[in-house]
């Protein structure tokens, strides 16, 4: 039978410990299913630079590179917040991203039933809530030259936003795709009335749109994107955009959700192979406590089973699974209503097992 | 007595009806007060395209230049959206805002009473929202160096983000002056984890709070900043951040108010000169058909008495006029309850005069 090899990497803060209940929901999984799990555990972050002095050996990328697959906790923490820039554990993330290829950061938002009340959005706003951002993940600003230097002016910085046209058809095809198995409705944010990038970005989606006349496309600016997040989530389908504003987007749009603590991640290249992680960084005040919440990471499994091994049914019924244990009023204290009582992290798990 | 200079760009779009409430405003208030106005209309944004071929006419700048004070509707539509980048109306904007040296721009963000129930967010996480958000307006991403190219890989796009020291270091210190005149919390926002510019920002934010012992001072990354200002809005008092995310974070804050036709700003440089205008655009949708809200841009004229003109008094007395006409629930489509009737733009400019 067949078996998928899996990285996984815990990280920083909370990581080990949410990794730790994705694994048991993985193994369950295998228990059931036709295929099996090889699993190989790698350093990255600041876990790496402790132990082997760099945020991302190339033991890790290597373990990487092989596998189906990689699941990653969170990396991040004042410890290393000091740290030069090449030695910061955020450069694990960034380095694996752009070794792997992955250049498709999906985030579905969806709002489970029970979690209505925790928005801070009104219930009315947000019930029906389906949309996904597709964020570029291994271009722009991220990865452009950096500067700082001495000048007789004073001192400068600088930072490159830069993207060749190729880099956006692919995530712009990617996102097309997709919204033609869904609402079939694409909405392209960018600055295109002051960044040059956005203006390419524009005449990119508008070219490849002509190859998907069903899907309803349109252009949004980014500051006006930011406001109608939240003022009428549920127009949105498909929201395609460059990597620093799907970063501010998503975060922002996972108030919808209630928790940032529900938001899994994909992140995709050519072929199926995947990363996938929470949304939430590695929330060093709670770290090591058990109260930390594991949804996120499950449910980045359930998008893993997905994309990377093409078990929709195993996905489905690890969603399903979540939704109800949070439907039922149990969870971590981030998921119940103030007053009510929370279980804590691994017993989170284990109520999601036994609802499998 | 004193006469100050005022020069009005109307501008496109809705630009025309709401300045004439605002002057009506200003009339009134040059009727009542020790000072008098010369006002000078001028030309810029697509107003300009259409008439001079330039979006912003020397003559314009110079009138401005002149000027003690300058009112701005709104700028650009889509009969100009598909023009050059040269002849683009938003030239107008970012050309003045250069031109002038108004390197500050501050959005305040306020829950008018009467509108909590227009607010997408629910009413106890807003209740008592008291914020401001800084802006930094003449560097950054908006006038580094463009490119387009057509290389042997594609063709490539790009925008350099960029900061002087002294740049940062100024519009820091007047957030720092205003957090001293509020609440004494002063909140930088940044990606200091991927962006050297803001590696550098932080560097001055941390240098220049040495000498506001009194101002509580934090960090924080864009993506939460996002976050933030949806979950716990009511946690700030002065938000500084650069010109890019301040777009974006301000017209996202906006939703707190209910309506974005609530938001002024003031764009200020070093003395008391300033740019005032509605944080909206110039809604082509709804352009010409008497219903747009004035309230931002007779807003901004209360900033203007304060900040040009340091007459606190008007100033409070005009806010006090809206703040009043809105509390009776009177006011133009978007801001009265769904169902009720509604005024048009020229009767709520009366009303907030029969109320000063
Ligand atoms: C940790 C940071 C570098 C990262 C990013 O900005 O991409 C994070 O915010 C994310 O969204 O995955
Ligand atoms: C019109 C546009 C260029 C402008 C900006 O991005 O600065 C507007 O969004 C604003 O916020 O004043």
């Amino acid at each position: 039978s067949q078996t998928y090899k899996i990285a996984v990497i815990p990280g920083d803060g909370i990581g080990p410990e949410i990794v730790k209940e994705a694994m048991k929901i993985l193994h369950h999984i295998e228990e059931h299913a036709s295929y099996s799990f090889d699993i190989q555990y790698a350093l990255a972050g600041g876990a790496a630079l402790d132990q082997v002095n760099v945020p991302l050996p190339n033991e890790t990328i290597q373990i990487c590179q092989e596998a189906d697959a990689v699941l990653l906790g969170a990396v991040g923490g004042p410890k290393w917040d000091h740290n030069p820039p090449e030695l910061r554990p955020e450069k694990a993330l960034l380095g694996l991203r752009k070794e792997l290829g992955f250049y498709a950061n999906i985030r579905p938002v969806t709002l489970l039933p029970g979690m209505e009340e925790r928005s801070t959005l009104r219930p009315e706003v947000i019930d029906g809530v389906d949309l996904v951002v597709v964020r570029e993940l291994t271009g722009g600003i991220y990865f452009g030259e950096k500067k700082r230097e001495k000048t007789k002016q004073g001192e400068i910085a600088s930072d490159l936003l830069v993207y060749y046209d190729y880099e956006i058809e692919r995530i712009v095809r990617l996102s097309f795709e997709m919204a033609l198995r869904r609402k079939k409705r694409l909405t392209s944010v960018d600055k295109a009335n002051v960044l040059e990038s956005s203006r390419l970005w524009r005449s990119i989606v508008e070219r490849v749109a002509k190859d998907y006349p069903e899907v309803v496309v349109d252009h949004m600016l980014v500051d006006n994107c930011a406001m109608q997040i939240v003022r009428r989530p549920t127009d949105f389908d498909v929201i395609v955009t460059e990597n620093m504003f799907g970063d501010i987007l998503s975060d922002e749009a996972a108030v919808i959700t209630g928790s940032i603590g529900l938001m899994p991640s994909a992140s995709l290249g050519n072929g199926n192979k995947g990363l996938y992680e929470p949304i939430h960084g590695s929330a060093p005040d709670i770290a090591g406590q058990g109260i930390a919440n594991p949804s996120a990471t499950i449910l980045s499994i359930a998008m893993m089973l997905r994309y990377s091994f093409a078990d929709e049914n195993a996905a489905q019924a690890i969603e399903r699974a979540v939704t109800q244990v949070i439907a039922d009023g149990v969870g971590t204290p981030d998921l119940v209503k103030s007053g009510q009582p929370a279980i804590c992290t691994h017993e989170f798990g284990d109520r999601i097992i036994k609802r499998l």
